[in-house]
């Protein structure tokens, strides 16, 4: 009999794999290893739920263990890989009922990522959180609640969150001031949930504007509006600590000396993939530290997959290995592995690094390569143009402006990458970027493109097309 | 001396041509003949001037005829061409000030096209309109207003709009009850508008469901919310003739001999391309019946374009020629003549069939080929599936069903088409569909694309993704 297929980590990546097998190949036996007790939860949700938008934690389960358990696959919560032995085909397993061995026919590593802190001391402070977790949300929010109003169980996730933690917490009186460390889209989604309870917002970010994977245009456009927004913005500022009083967070301190009083800190600095248990395996990782795999999410080692974030994939634009760990990237491997797995040799598929945030009433977008220098060192000699155009026809209520930027490679005339801001149904149109970044389409036929046209939804020439005529004029000298 | 390049047709098609080319080569003499006294206006926006959206005629006018003149565009309004001499290259004028022949160098023919009223008796009385033209939104709009707070000059449009026509309307008592003849995007745009109106609301559509173009699944949500919004849907209902008494509407009869009373009646039920000043030269009409053209614009003859409403373009998903008369195309084939006679030979570019249309609060969208026995005519063998999907994270507030229907060729694979509906921002996730024609993707492709997701404004697999990850499952089998 074959081994099972062992799975570890039960998130997007994890679970997408394990559901798609088992449907496509019930006979097949798959086990989970998840070394947390949540699983197959909604991370991106997580600010609307600190916010209040989402009422409990309940609504961020994709799926519960039951249902899990009703597609057949073996989910083993709190159960820790610590080592994996492609020789002998097996992982090191620690749970609650000891630490034992497990033999795989097919593995596939979903460990995802991993909040990091940095080098900023504190972060272990009461007080201090990253976002990357429901237990962490849950806090968080309970801090942000008036204790005579608070209750664990209104916040729901029963079976699963910390209790005892989050009751701590929410038996402390709410913070005055927040400091959120870090600017990117982690960063900026925070402050509009902060922002939404009796909390002052400062928001620290190293470089000159927020969100800089979204370019120029966009920080700028999102920086003035978190302000506008009483968002108190800290740009070219670096957090050098959390400053702790009696173990809890009482300030932070910058790199010029200056300091601020802040009960509440948020550290979203970035995420490091968690790579740990194949580390002496042959297992490769690539250049950005995630692990390497070919078109079917297979590693060096035959039978050993990987996806989600901790995982490259193949970007659309360059043709490399990349590492942009977001969640549809992280559900698509995912269920092409199981498929893949389950007999049909399943391609993951390309990224186009599209991401979307939202930062209060501007909806940001970008898609591909925006950064001239990412785009030389990719071997292109980036061309960039950025319009300010119109979301509908200018007589039609609703109209906002929304700003495009578009960037192509001069030589070949191919469009390489594009943002977009705007307060009236910006993100989505990112999508047009994404679609033609796949087609591998040229600026000209970017420009010639039938887009959408009605009073309500667009003017006659769409944003995207008003930044394709300027950027082609540009290309033509 | 070259003789002026002369345009035929002040609207979008005509005035892109002339200011892309008094642009481009300001030496250029370009004379543009305007049958009526309304030049540049927007014609989409017509429903939205009735329902009382758009405040003035004003704000439809894309360009003033001050504006014009700045331009250097010698703009004579009220002059109608009547013939053209291809041999001779000239052009008969009828204006104010008398008849003349008009010598042209290069032609543009941009006479657009006109609201059919079929085989409908009775479209001359009183109180029946097209809605093609600014005169007739007006009056509508004028019949609508209580008589006591009507005044023609709130309307706007000075210098354009026939005063005594609208003052006439302007006097009427309000109707009690429209009749809307086609259940197309203007049908369903006037529903929409009248509603806003204290009037009941009768659609006469002669098919089984409103904007058939639209396909079935687009068509019954549809018909399902204006029915919900209190518009009284007559479906398969064929109308014969508009009642008159005393020159003025009194109601409709249909087929069947029912008959409504009605004070109001607006016939929708499509356009014809104007082509009569073509028809006895060497210009060649395609198919369609409206003017063939090249991939420049430019017709049978040498020197002599045609563009806008009147003219065939590229199908992109068929190759082959299509006279879809919509306001983007218009727009940008002029833009493209302009730039083609000023020395600079440029494409008008293809057609991928994009529309879209708010019916209250439903968004709808088309793109390619949607409809079964059309693709079959052009050769291809159509696969099709319909889903719902929602059209943000469920647990996020403001998530809405959105249905789309993808259409595939089965041997290629190929994406041929799509529609799509919702109230969440449906409309412009068409661009995702629009762009994939235009790149020639396949299903696999599109179910491929990495598409924006955050939890405001779209699911992990967006609507689109969905559709096609069902329709590739169909295509495998």
């Amino acid at each position: 009999m074959t081994d099972p297929v062992v799975i570890v980590g039960g998130d997007a990546a994890g679970l997408s794999a394990a559901s798609k097998l088992s449907r496509e190949d019930p006979e097949r036996e798959v086990i989970v290893f998840e070394r947390g007790r949540w699983v197959s939860y909604a991370h991106c949700g997580e600010p609307y739920f600190v916010k209040g938008e989402v009422d409990t934690l309940d609504d961020l389960l994709s799926l519960s263990p039951a249902e899990i358990d009703e597609r057949g696959i073996d989910l083993r919560r709190e159960h820790e890989v610590v080592g994996v032995d492609t020789d002998a085909g097996t992982v090191a397993v620690e749970g609650a009922d000891g630490s034992f061995e497990q033999p795989y026919g097919d593995l596939v590593v979903a460990t995802g990522a991993r909040a990091r802190t940095g080098p900023i001391p504190g972060s272990e402070l009461t007080g201090a959180f990253t976002i990357h977790g429901l237990d962490s949300a849950a806090a968080v929010r309970a801090l942000l609640t008036p204790p005579a109003g608070f209750s664990v169980d209104d916040l729901g996730g029963e079976g699963y969150v910390d209790r005892e933690m989050v009751a701590r917490y929410g038996a402390m009186e709410p913070p005055e001031t927040a400091a959120i460390v870090g600017g990117g889209y982690v960063g900026v989604e925070m402050a509009e949930a902060l922002d939404a309870w009796d909390v002052d917002v400062h928001l620290f970010q190293r470089s000159e504007l927020p969100i800089p994977t979204f370019g120029e245009a966009v920080g700028e456009t999102v920086a003035d509006h978190l302000r506008e927004r009483g968002v108190d913005l800290h740009l070219g500022a670096e957090v050098d600590e959390l400053i702790g009083e009696d173990g809890s967070v009482a300030g932070v301190r910058c790199g010029d000396g200056s300091t601020l009083k802040a009960e509440l800190a948020v550290v979203g600095v970035g995420v490091a993939p968690n790579v740990e248990i194949v580390e002496d395996t042959p297992v490769e990782l690539g250049d950005s530290g995630a692990i390497a795999v070919d078109e079917y999410g297979e590693t060096a080692v035959e039978g050993v997959y990987a996806a989600g974030d901790c995982a490259e994939d193949r970007h659309v634009v360059t043709d490399e290995p990349a590492w942009i760990p977001l969640g549809l990237t992280a559900n698509r491997a995912g269920r092409a592995i199981g498929q893949t797995l389950a007999g049909t040799p399943t391609e993951t598929g390309g990224i186009a690094g599209t991401a979307v945030v939202k930062a209060f009433d501007e909806e940001c977008g970008r898609a591909g390569i925006v950064d001239g220098e990412e785009a030389r060192e990719a071997g292109f000699d980036p061309v960039s143009r950025t319009v300010t155009a119109g979301s509908r026809s200018g007589y039609y209520p609703g109209n906002e402006e929304t700003t495009v930027t578009l960037v192509a490679d001069r030589e070949s005339g191919r469009l390489i990458g594009g943002s977009i801001v705007g307060k009236d149904r910006a993100a989505v149109r990112i999508d047009t970027v994404a679609t033609a970044l796949e087609g591998g389409l040229t600026v000209a036929e970017v420009e010639g493109l039938d887009l959408a046209y009605a009073p309500p939804f667009s003017p006659v020439w769409d944003p995207v097309l008003v930044a394709a005529k300027v950027l082609g004029g540009a290309l033509e000298r």
